[in-house]
């Protein structure tokens, strides 16, 4: 963190963007590149990606002939769901309630997807410097036929850990930043967050539920409007930090579905991972280059600095909300 | 890639740089952040890294208490090896013999960082858009008191492949790529340049020796002067690929180091990868993130695009030789 900065500086984050614009394919009443026309919803939008990298009819690549060389087709949809109607707010400017849609949106598309796919990711990359190609305030949805790598890797982790413990990973994990307060940035009555132990990512968060869930559509109500509430504040916390829109990319790992969804998943603890890049300011980002990419993840912060870093930083930034 | 891109679009990547800058502290008779004075070097230079992420007293961090909590002291050395005295050169505008140098230079930093640490990894970040913080062409060598992740992962696979198979995974996968003729990008006497099977980053390549060696140092005189030739080729197709300094980070892996040097490391092959982050154009990237992070790479060419991408662009491109 000392050394001097004459890299890389990112384009100013505050643009004004303007609530309504009949161009941009996500708003109400907008038409999209496949021709259809949006709804004029007031909530929440879900609906097909009109260039989705997985598609349900991917053709075989046929027998691999070498050991070296191993294909397998890539099955799945993608979509993408508008948080509100308007363009010119993102989940922190929201109001609980219109929040709370949003995490009953999630729920239902697991259900929906789930039926059928082993695999459904939420994600959201908000901010142009997290690949987001349009302001809108959305996420997406990609249901694969696959476990998909990080997946692969949770479920081999907190299935070790059940069968050497006798119970989750995560709860256990959670129980013992509740007793050490190091790393603690949130907690409510249903819900922690907190910089994990492992964090490489600056500012990178972990959002646990208490209560042992597998999957979002089994929250009960109240446990969904404490969620609202910890996440208008943790994202509220993330832009007082810097005094901008924070970027990040988040999302939402919990037990696969599909038809094995009534198997044995008590190892699998619901949880979201936050990913932020922004290092030293508002135009100054952590870069995962060299050393990241060739030998090991190197962090510039300690979660503790980390987590440290939040302390106050609760009010709503007008200077964001208005802008 | 058919996605229409709003998203972010990087600042214009030729900037003038001056041939000499007595405040950089990459330069040649500059003072550094420590106070030392650089020697005036007409070849490489080799020096400590004024901000080193890893020390040689890193202190213990004690015993845990915690199965989830485990924590071990990374100790080692960060040096900076400039590649030439001149700021305005990048490797592909200097000449084969300079290049050669260079290479040279790699083997012994090895072979002298080697004698004490298990893992010395070579990297390269090009580009302010790969964190890259001075223009000043150079690379860093960090070596390290343990196998980093990637060195680790590496290890394991091809251990694997050498009991099965009773022959190094690197070499068999070579030999394939030069039957199946379809991710090549260049061949020479000694080397192989080929987009990999399993590459992600758009243009990614991996650069292998046709002999088996395990470590950079075993490199034969002749052996040298051709990979100097051949990065020369490859870099200078990157630069012609959207006519631009092509941003990267690039990285050697060979067999470890260290105390356990002597042991049977057969199952190593020398390699560098290269790691592009431009996608459509000069100013486009690939942002890996939301599905990438959190949950598989997804890629929007296939290796067997990009390789056919390169042919032709083998000329010296003037406009980048004389930004
Ligand atoms: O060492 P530098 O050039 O200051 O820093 C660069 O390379 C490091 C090693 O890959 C990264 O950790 C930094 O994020 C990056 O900006
Ligand atoms: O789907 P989008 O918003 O066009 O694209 C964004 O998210 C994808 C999934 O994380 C990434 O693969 C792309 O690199 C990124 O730009």
């Amino acid at each position: 963190m000392k050394r001097p900065w004459q890299g890389q500086v990112e384009p100013s984050l505050l643009k004004t963007v303007p609530r309504h614009d009949p161009h941009n394919p996500l708003c109400p009443g907008a038409t999209r590149a496949n021709g259809e026309v949006n709804p004029h919803y007031d909530g929440t939008f879900l609906f097909d990606n009109d260039f989705p990298a997985l598609q349900p009819d991917a053709p075989n690549p046929g027998p691999s002939d070498h050991p070296l060389f191993q294909a397998e087709a890539a099955r799945g949809v993608c979509k993408v769901m508008c948080f509100h109607p308007w363009s010119d707010v993102t989940l922190p400017l929201m109001s609980v309630p219109e929040i709370r849609a949003v995490v009953d949106a999630w729920a239902s598309v697991i259900e929906e997807l789930g039926a059928q796919y082993p695999w459904v990711q939420i994600f959201e990359n908000k901010g142009a410097m997290m690949g987001c190609s349009n302001p809108h305030p959305h996420c997406q949805v990609w249901a694969s036929s696959f476990l998909p790598d990080v997946a692969q890797r949770e479920e081999r982790s907190q299935q070790a850990y059940q069968s050497q413990h006798g119970e989750p990973l995560l709860m256990e994990y959670g129980r013992q930043e509740l007793l050490r307060k190091e790393r603690l940035v949130l907690t409510s009555e249903h819900w922690l967050v907190l910089v994990p132990f492992w964090a490489v990512w600056p500012f990178q968060t972990l959002l646990l539920p208490r209560r042992h869930v597998r999957r979002l559509p089994e929250l009960t109500s109240a446990e969904r409007d404490d969620l609202a509430s910890i996440m208008k504040k943790l994202l509220t916390k993330y832009d007082n930090l810097f005094e901008t829109s924070f970027p990040y990319s988040m999302g939402w790992h919990g037990a696969p579905t599909g038809s094995e969804a009534g198997a044995n998943w008590d190892h699998w603890q619901l949880h979201a991972h936050y990913y932020p890049p922004l290092l030293r300011s508002a135009t100054v980002r952590k870069f995962m280059v060299g050393y990241e990419m060739l030998a090991q993840a190197q962090r510039d912060l300690t979660p503790e600095q980390m987590s440290s870093s939040y302390s106050g930083l609760s009010r709503v930034l007008v200077a964001v909300a208005t802008a």
